[in-house]
């Protein structure tokens, strides 16, 4: 059973897999399907003995390119869908523990070269509204493989979470006729208080609303849509922004900080999004503490209203101090 | 520093309260602060030897009936509000070990009776527009204290999560003329494949397009929007039925299943949203197998779209297997 099915009380499309439940769950290193294939070893996800950076398609999808018909009957009331759109795996190198925090500013830019054109793959693809770039890092964020790697949805539809930025955002350039992004990059750069790190092309930033403690925005100082708006050296800014928030996260806490990260970007079919949206690229850690997590209860999931225990000036304070000891040039 | 500040690109306000990173975390039973002051011992939170029901202001809340001034000067982009408003707590017994599943139901009763109070008392404020009554059971949800109790948050404006729904049940009701609410309980007694129990006012199932395998919504069959809507009987059968629910999910994990409970009902200001406001409780168990959770992560935290990898139609019939079996009458 593989099919979308919309919730009638909210308008949400919810996805629904249920060969999932059999998926790898956190094999040893021996037997990680994300390694290369090694000589005299059962053939793992990649048949090669080494590689830079491997996309492939999820083997427990929950949208593909040919989706089963849906398992039950739609109505007006409760709508259903087939599972159309692209689930991708992104491993970022051949070594089981080399995550991006630790990779040199070149290997990072690979990486955000292979985004780009996976972005620009699926964007064709006349059954993909929407393209969210992510990564789930840690047991505490559920990760089932260890092995570094991000992953790819590909919708059908604009998600409910970007869907509410970008009608914000119209909202916003409706009334005062310009990006809120590109507003909360000016403020944030003339306040300061909040910045964690930047460059001539990015800011890394705790946003001044932030849902987690740790959490950080990476967002394109103009107005650039998409990856596939940015030139080369502004590409390799993003890659040397991320080496500096990311390994300071992982320095101010003594350990791999798990977190959440989603890229926002344009929606892909429908082009009047354009002028709302605006690349940037959240990172959502789970622990408010070394020793203690934030989790989602019944304020969250239940009202929608997150309730953080730190000020996002303080927490940005301490993670700007753990990024300025970064080496190398940002 | 205790504010509430709105996110500029997605409309939402958010609570802030740095004081609540030192709160209380995981006592022993010895130091509960809700069990009751006993003889020749500290006193706890409930200066009283026993109690049946109590209520008392969380000592580290994040709304309060007179909040401070906030924090940092707002602007038009970057918007900032007092906490106004209440976060109480509700100690279900004086019995440390006692769960909601495992209370007889005139107890049941009476605890549904001391949220309508508390629901009645919060609605009369001038500075509270929606009163949600949740409960955070299991470490899995974050739980920092095991005596069982629950939350009751009065917000100064509704929050996201019932505004989207009563925006789409206003639509809804535009478009057709009735309650989404009342549909989909019509909808789920015809149907009964995911009907896991009910009485003569109250249904519990697994919603058609469920974020969670084993997520149950306990819904009033007809269109009462809060439960001072309810009739004494109506408040006895939400007590029984909610004894077979929690009782049910305890049976067939063989633990105390660890979940969010939120109750939705009208907002407290705004009377016009009484034709799309329809009490419901909305049960989140994260548990997708005995062993594995359910985590919310980059679909759903940075898209906002839920992948289920369960049937509802198969978690609702174990749900429903496990709920007969229940001792004593639904």
């Amino acid at each position: 059973m593989t099919e979308r099915r919309r919730d009638p009380t909210t308008g949400e499309w919810r996805m629904f897999a249920s060969h999932r439940q059999d998926r790898t769950f956190l094999p040893t290193e021996e037997q990680c399907p994300l390694c290369p294939t090694r000589p005299g070893r059962p053939p793992t996800e990649i048949p090669l003995p080494a590689f830079d950076v491997v996309v492939f398609e999820n083997r427990f999808p929950s949208l593909v390119a040919k989706p089963p018909d849906p398992d039950v009957v739609g109505s007006e009331l409760y709508q259903v869908a087939p599972s159309y759109g692209a689930n991708e795996v992104v491993v970022y190198s051949d070594d089981h523990h080399l995550e991006l925090a630790d990779m040199e500013v070149g290997k990072l830019a690979r990486i955000v070269e292979v985004w780009a054109d996976r972005y620009a793959a699926l964007a064709d693809r006349s059954d993909v509204d929407y393209v969210l770039i992510f990564e789930n890092r840690g047991e505490a964020m559920g990760v089932t493989l260890h092995h570094p790697h991000g992953q790819i949805y590909a919708y059908p539809e604009v998600p409910a979470r970007p869907l509410l930025e970008l009608a914000t955002a119209t909202a916003h350039l409706e009334q005062g006729g310009t990006c809120v992004f590109c507003d909360v990059v000016a403020r944030e750069r003339a306040d300061g208080v909040r910045v964690v790190a930047q460059n001539r092309s990015f800011l890394a930033f705790v946003p001044f609303a932030a849902r987690y403690p740790y959490e950080v925005h990476v967002t394109a100082h103009r107005h650039a849509p998409s990856l596939l708006d940015l030139s080369d050296p502004e590409r390799a800014d993003l890659a040397a922004l991320l080496k500096v928030v990311l390994s300071g996260f992982d320095r101010m806490f003594g350990f791999r900080l798990p977190y959440v990260m989603a890229m926002h970007q344009a929606p892909t079919a429908d082009h009047r999004w354009l002028p709302v949206s605006h690349l940037h690229l959240e990172f959502l850690p789970p622990h408010r503490t070394a020793t203690k997590l934030k989790y989602l209860a019944g304020s969250e999931l239940g009202g929608g209203a997150y309730l953080n225990d730190t000020r996002p000036e303080a927490t940005a304070a301490a993670l700007r101090a753990a990024a300025a000891a970064t080496p190398g040039k940002v």
